[in-house]
């Protein structure tokens, strides 16, 4: 079943902050329930974000009781903006939401009916897509994966995207060919992305894994017991940079200290080429009770925190970018930009 | 306050499990109290273990009922393997209890109150010596480290060792002194001894500070707001190869990439000049509950996990090691051989 849907005039996501404890699917039933959503990370990852955004758009598009041209495309603008302003670092949801616009003043002169049912339209398609990226992707993945032990950081499953995953999808392939021999997942604090979504994703799926705190990967790594890293991005900039879960840049650099390759996977709404260097990747930070409380239990006393959700990982880190358009190898800034060629 | 005592036959402890929560001094009465509490870590931290287990022999030096030698004798054994055998990492543990027996056994002849009553002296000593040698630590480290920003993983504060600590020495001279900037605390997932233990006793100090998760310290450094690492250990040995907590070896490679100088600070009574390299340090592994959850929180599916509670850095990553016969440098080798000299 997919991560996020839209039918019956509803946005239906599992509510990604109950797992592991209880597996809830919730409707949502308007333009500012589906920005909450997004806020507050009953959903998250980058192209679930994405998809989910869209159709949130799709939603007003079916609901709106405007029967006026212009004022719909008031209310459609408002919706924008407030999708537009839930998170700041992941570039898919600036993507869907620019894609649907862009179909919206295409098609300005046609009906409103006819706006309306390609919104919803282009919202299924943009997230159709994100299901075929993903497959394709997770081939390209595991073909160059070694065979092994891969180590992966935050959740790039299924649940991060609409089915499947990126990272998912290339761990799905391997372990149907029989190639992946172990997953460390890291747990990935303060959300908790890895013990509570990937943990159970995978080991769902039947994928033996072991899970890690965040700071025992580097130990791992010492004992020869990693072949691989790979991680989902949530923004690739046009030199290869990329902006990750927080944890990730530590990765790397143990990555290279220990000479294992290290991937990033994402499907090309992922990369925003209008950005030179991941230095120019707004970084969000999140609130603080993220870092004082863990899974719900305060463990510390009220002190000051620093949280930022993601870091940017310097792409000469970067063995190479699986992409739903094959692999990318340095140098990324051309090899990337031929992509879009 | 110290984090250890012996007073009226019993061991006093600050209970750490339930900081930052509750602050309880609980009061340990049998060697078999004592040996739970160290294993179930309310008493953790090497030099506090080391004392802790020389009060658990004192314990029973004043409490024993046994007026024949002999028999006296085989409960002080049965009672030196009980203790010994709670943890297997930290050296200081077997230090002290080896110290406590070389007295037994040196005065062997004398009457049995002679050797009850030099058991307790020398667990007294060993926890005077203690808090002095962090005095002394405390200056040294002052000294070498830069001023600004300084980064520390664990909580090798007064609540690791009998008083001040060996970190927490360092810290609070600089902070006196006023070159303490700001200080990073890694919470140090999966016993938060970081977040539970060190942000409770540096904020309380008034030690100005932030707390992060322990992936968050690398993007940290990326920032260039790191000016020096240090940390404490739970042995060291002859090559200068250190096991201290798990993500100890992480921090050592991230500061290595950034050029940010790395120290470890310890007594005397934590160097193993009878292991060669780290490779030989035995590695605890500990309760697959301690990952499963956080601060008392269900935090993933019942699932694989891998909880190692150290890791070794060899000694290439290390600037200096801090000791309370001075600063060691490279080549460690040789200059860790010549304070036993």
């Amino acid at each position: 079943p997919r991560s996020v849907e839209f039918r019956e005039g509803k946005v239906h996501i599992i509510d990604q902050l109950l797992l592991p404890k209880e597996f809830k699917v919730i409707s949502l039933e308007t333009v500012e329930e589906v920005a909450r959503a997004i806020k507050t990370l009953q959903v998250r990852g980058a192209p679930a974000i994405g998809a989910t955004a869209a159709y949130g758009l799709a939603l007003l598009a079916e609901k709106s009781k405007m029967e006026n041209k212009e004022k719909f495309l008031d209310e459609f603008y408002r919706a924008f903006e407030v999708l537009k302003n839930t998170r700041p670092t992941a570039v898919n949801l600036f993507w869907a939401l620019n894609r649907i616009k862009d179909i919206v003043e295409e098609h300005r002169e046609e009906s409103l009916d006819k706006i309306k049912s390609l919104i919803v339209e282009e919202a299924h398609k943009i997230a159709d897509e994100d299901v075929e990226a993903n497959l394709r992707m997770g081939h390209y993945g595991a073909e160059i994966l070694p065979e092994g032990n891969i180590l992966t950081h935050c959740n790039a499953g299924s649940l991060a995207t609409v089915h499947l995953g990126t990272v998912g999808a290339a761990l799905r392939v391997m372990h149907r060919e029989g190639k992946l021999r172990l997953l460390w997942v890291d747990e990935t604090r303060p959300v908790l992305q890895g013990a509570r979504l990937s943990a159970w994703e995978y080991h769902y799926d039947g994928i033996s894994l072991k899970l890690i705190s965040d700071n025992m990967a580097g130990f791992v790594m010492q004992q020869g017991r990693v072949d691989a890293i790979i991680v989902g991005a949530d923004r690739i900039v046009a030199n290869g940079d990329f902006a990750n879960k927080i944890g990730t840049y530590s990765l790397a650099v143990l990555a290279k200290e220990h000479n294992i390759p290290f991937f990033t996977i994402a499907p090309l709404s992922t990369i925003d080429m209008s950005l030179k260097s991941g230095k120019e990747i707004p970084i969000e930070e999140r609130p603080k009770e993220e870092v004082l409380t863990c899974g719900g239990c305060k463990i510390a006393p009220d002190v000051d925190v620093y949280n930022p959700a993601f870091d940017v990982t310097p792409h000469k880190y970067l063995t190479a970018i699986i992409t739903d358009k094959g692999v990318v190898y340095p140098p990324f800034e051309r090899n990337l930009k031929k992509l879009f060629e």
